[in-house]
């Protein structure tokens, strides 16, 4: 495997299935540092067996074993030191089997570093047909070509040991919103129960782990339930999961406000698919250590641009004469070697370099963003830098040229 | 303008308009230098303002301003030193006049290497609607939003101007096949008109040439004569036109065999829109020095690859669970850092780096062969490098696994 252009040595951190056998020796699973606080804020570092990761830290997602649109040299270009896979999208194609007889994700998709794999609960409910859930776990048919398959706790943990993911989630149920406090409450109680048989299931390895997910919609006294089912059942990190789907940043930092306090320090927090600039600058205040997103790469793609100063749709007619950089400052590809004109004219001309672009693009500002908010913390000024966010990622975009 | 991994320096051939004015000095257009000869092959090397190219050459296509899903940075790295642009596309989308208000198509794209531009006639006649062909030139209607254009052959070369095209291309009728040889002689002797007309447009400018165009058909008098027509005008370089419209490869052969001897031995010669690897070999053995085609770029958003062992579809199922590269002995990032049953997964998840990858490989391919080529001619083994081509490029894919 040869890589370009990242920033560690590939071959120190790539193992064979052989290498991991501990021959009696104990397993330690992921390691998390806290190097400082600021608030509630955190700036911390988790070491796996594929590397290391800066936290706080956003993953790009790379759904089907490639974050769209990037080879994954330049994925490590934008500072991204782990990417998301996702399993519900693997187990159908190519097959989770077929990935471990070729070696592992990481040597499929060629992406040396650390991979962070969700239980494809979420996107079974979302994306497949048919799907009936029942205690044992969910059975659906495929979104591609309508095949039956089961998805239960055990099997979602070893199709994530087969495509040698280094950080598990264990399957849970994504709580729709809204529901009603029962509904939450039997939905968040079945996800504890698959939590304890995803835990029951997982093979520990050295530099590998597996983090549960607290559910519960927006009842506090739920959330703090389950923050407390999974503490007790021991996890190497803690997600907060049914957020961001459709319960807006009041009620998602409200919940945030109530249950990080109830998940163990030591430990990596995770809030799973979010989100905007301004969610993530809002959920590290509130304790959150990990982010992933489809966002940057999806808005890139339908001509979309995060930038210092907001989001820019360079669609717009106003850039078609514009031979200023998307923004001046920053120095990915986009920015460095191209006018505005000319990333209109890609998106007009429906041109795949328009896509490729600009989510190069978005991973580096959502990269810069989070390189920003961890100096911040280490520096104590993060309420600083929150203020200083708003007032120029609010302040929008520049004024078009005469 | 920075860019990346490119064997020349940017800087020292960019020029700007201004830079251009001569001040009364003798003006010289492209240079063109005959290093050697095997047969009727030619070893050479074309000098423009913006840079050296080595003969024989292929030229990526970048349509409307982008070899597509290729960043310029690697198209360069496939070893490519100049690329085509299409004058139909840009006059268009985003029009000539605002390339030229951002700095010419160079700067636009950021391609800083030589850049040859066709004159538009042959998309007029394939992809625009409502075309009508007059002494004048041709009236067609934008197969994007159906307004009105004139393309004269002075409006096409102060369009391929205002570009800044390295090497102009003059307006021309692509006689289409079959034609009679009625047909093919009008065609040609309007397509002769245009091209004094063209050469009358052109304004010389040091490091910037006029290439004619050869047209006739399939009949040897005609090309002849059109041959000397454009000898007598007199031109930087030549092309022969109107082949590869379906008359087959034999054909095509049998016309180049009669019409490069006709044309001045001390200028280029270049075989519009052709072709595959086999065809290209053969031309060069008939005294071509450049190339350019879609087909690699094309093929790779298809799922076909060029290797050195023949075309493999990427899509066909033996790939699954092949853990081998596309071609071992390539070095281009598809093969080197991609299993077989990766690049099929792309493909059937139709996923854009697949589209990139692919298209990678195939320009890679393509630059290694003109690599090749260039190498036997100097070493004067042409004939066995033929023979040797044959038998590997013939020879089929390697076997798949049991």
């Amino acid at each position: 495997m040869r890589l370009h252009g990242l920033n560690w040595d590939a071959k120190k951190f790539i193992q064979t299935a052989s290498d991991k056998a501990n021959n009696g020796e104990p397993v330690h699973g992921i390691k998390f540092d806290l190097k400082s606080t600021d608030g509630m804020a955190r700036r911390g570092a988790i070491t796996t067996a594929h590397g290391v990761i800066q936290t706080p830290a956003f993953m790009p997602v790379g759904t089907a074993a490639t974050v769209k649109t990037m080879r994954p040299e330049s994925v490590a270009e934008t500072g991204a030191e782990i990417i998301l896979g996702n399993t519900y999208h693997l187990m159908l194609r190519p097959g989770a089997e077929r990935i471990a007889s070729l070696g592992g994700l990481h040597k499929f998709m060629n992406w040396p570093g650390p991979i962070l794999t969700d239980s494809g609960g979420f996107q079974v409910m979302s994306l497949s047909e048919l799907r009936k859930i029942t205690e044992d776990g969910v059975r659906f048919r495929s979104h591609i070509d309508g095949s039956y398959h089961d998805l239960t706790p055990e099997r979602s943990i070893e199709i994530q040991h087969l495509l040698d993911s280094n950080i598990t989630m264990v399957l849970d149920e994504c709580t729709p919103y809204p529901a009603t406090e029962q509904q939450a409450t039997d939905s968040m109680r079945l996800s504890m129960r698959w939590a304890a048989r995803s835990k029951a299931a997982f093979q520990k390895r050295d530099g590998y782990g597996l983090f549960g997910i607290v559910q519960g919609g927006v009842y506090p006294s739920l959330r703090a339930e389950s923050a407390k089912a999974l503490s007790d059942i021991g996890f190497d990190g803690y997600a907060v999961g049914g957020l961001a789907v459709g319960e807006g940043r009041e009620a998602m930092f409200a919940t945030l406000d109530v249950t990080t306090p109830e998940l163990p320090g030591d430990r990596p927090r995770y809030l799973m698919g979010v989100g905007k600039p301004e969610d993530l600058v809002g959920a590290v205040a509130r304790g959150v250590d990990m982010f992933d997103c489809v966002l940057p790469t999806r808005s890139g793609r339908t001509g979309q641009a995060f930038t210092r100063r907001g989001q820019v749709n360079i669609r717009n007619a106003r850039h078609k004469d514009d031979p200023r950089p998307l923004d001046e400052e920053c120095t990915c590809p986009a920015c460095t070697s191209y006018s505005r004109a000319y990333l209109h004219h890609l998106a007009s001309s429906k041109e795949v370099l328009g896509l490729m672009l600009l989510s190069w693009h978005n991973l580096h500002y959502y990269q810069q963003l989070m390189s920003g908010i961890r100096a911040a913390i280490e520096a104590g000024t993060y309420a600083d830098f929150m203020a200083a966010f708003e007032v120029e990622y609010g302040g929008g975009d520049i004024a078009p040229l005469d």
